[in-house]
């Protein structure tokens, strides 16, 4: 059995190494499987680096989820059969295979885009969260969100767009735009002076409900001022590495809201039935291919160097997969 | 009939000025009642500079509340009598006699402390609201607040006390701590370097479940780093002019919330029974001195200009009142 482990916590080009030892004989309850898919998250880099809102035990093995197929069950094991693809969750899914109680793995339906299922997790079900926990968004309503093409980013525009909310959509390049509006996007802003009354410019005069930011910084900041009276700014992430300014006449008479997401935080405090029904929404949408991430590159274990390094790589376009047992 | 009138935004101190017109004759359903006191607000002079979030149509008179006693009635008046003491609101309240409609008049409890009663809307239900309307608050839990000794700061500090929530209370001098901790402030800091990590130990623990801050800047940066997961600021003013840095970590993996208050919009959003809820839990407070504001100075309309120069000065312990018929 190999898989990736790192001991010390820095660049995970050097910190990174893959390791093997023998397989393990299933106890009573068990199942193995092997692993076929799991992504390279910025969350997983930076946790690595020691970035980022918790520490490992360490040594370490990454990995967030990723998707398997059941190829042996203990004798004792009914629910899950030999063949079948199951969700990986609980951590450390960077390995060609996993052994655990059966009830650890969650049965994914046949015949699904098995890479698609691969990113299930974390960024589809943080977009559909963003979108339903915070403002009851309605049909023709407007929002705004920052790194629009982020992996969340797509995402929010694909659920956005089929719930018919409106978006507004704000990226770096030009080069960005076509491929967002092919997604569903409204309105794709190229971040620059006067982007504040761009947005405003764009609804027609429609309230901006909600502003979802990575950016943070002055991105952040402009989003604020894009909001309507009574808006909620959802801060998930700080690409900028700046902290926004906040401003203070918004806030008080603007009645604009700042709240912040965390998947991890969600998921320790997330009652099982939420967990049901926010699955139970996701999971069909990305089995059908209704929603979908770009892929950039396959890498296999023993290349996990050359794997975080291109998933570290600015200008990428779309995500980089660990395929464990070949693509 | 005397009042004072404003026809340019400016320096209080130099725009607001005293007329005088001849007595009008009550309306059917109109009662005329003599302004007893009416209080000089921060809110009131900034909005007189225009540094405010509403823009009043010029020529305006200034005052948010007061109290007034009924001095004459049209005869198809019924619900209120002679010599009752009633509550000004809606506006325009630094003048020596109100005439309007009998209905837009708030009977007040007999017996009650006049001046304390002239100060009703604006502090001690800012107070109460902010402590009622963003978070679940219980006896035992603990809120931190800056400027603590502001009339809204002094009147959080009694509420709380009453209600048996613990406040730690932020400010700028060492000669203000005593007062405080009279009026059942359970820990008063002075600002400083440290700050946060003392709030902290102060509790021996438990969280800082609200943050309420008028300083905004660094005060209010250093408050968002003292509360527990999933703590709220709320933010209803920023005296120090200066913009808070939002700190993103906390925003997002300590799910610190930030909301703002603003009474008028409240006035303006809040129900007929949310009303009268919210003050039928102020009033008798204040009418029976359970809580009071201090009171620096009394000044009539003739010494205008002498009385908002008191009110816009630093260090001034205690509300201005304006005394339209003497006090």
């Amino acid at each position: 059995m190999k898989f990736i482990e790192y001991s010390e916590l820095g660049d995970p080009a050097e910190v990174l190494h893959v390791k093997e030892v023998p397989p393990v004989a299933l106890k009573s309850g068990e199942v193995r499987v092997k692993v076929l898919a799991a992504p390279i998250h910025p969350s997983n880099l930076l946790q690595i680096a020691g970035r980022y809102g918790t520490t490992p035990d360490l040594p370490s093995t990454p990995g967030s989820e990723g998707i398997g197929q059941v190829e042996e069950v203990a004798t004792d094991v009914s629910q899950l059969q030999l063949g079948q693809h199951v969700m990986l969750a609980g951590g450390g899914t960077w390995c060609d295979e996993m052994v655990g109680p059966a009830a650890s793995f969650i049965p994914l339906p046949a015949g699904g885009d098995v890479e698609q299922l691969s990113m299930l997790t974390v960024n589809p079900l943080t977009a559909h969260l963003i979108l339903e926990s915070f403002v009851d968004l309605q049909p023709g309503d407007w929002i705004v969100q920052s790194a629009a093409n982020s992996a969340v980013g797509e995402f929010i525009v694909q659920l956005a767009a089929q719930r018919g909310i409106k978006t507004i959509n704000i990226v770096r390049r030009e080069s960005l735009v076509a491929d967002l509006k092919s997604l569903g996007a409204d309105v794709v802003l190229v971040e620059q002076d006067g982007m504040v009354e761009e947005a405003k410019a764009a609804t027609d005069g429609a309230p901006i409900k909600m502003a979802i930011d990575c950016v943070a910084g002055e991105t952040f900041s402009a989003m604020v001022e894009m909001l309507a009276h009574g808006g909620t700014v959802v801060s998930y992430g700080a690409l900028s590495m700046q902290p926004p300014t906040l401003n203070s006449i918004a806030v008080i008479f603007n009645d604009v809201r700042v709240r912040g997401f965390w998947l991890s935080k969600w998921f320790e405090t997330a009652s099982d039935a939420d967990k049901q029904a926010a699955f139970g929404q996701i999971i069909p949408l990305v089995a059908s291919g209704a929603i979908k991430a770009k892929i950039d590159a396959r890498f296999e274990l023993k290349d996990i160097k050359a794997a975080v390094t291109r998933a570290a790589e600015p200008g990428r376009s779309g995500k980089v997969l660990l395929v464990p047992n070949g693509g």
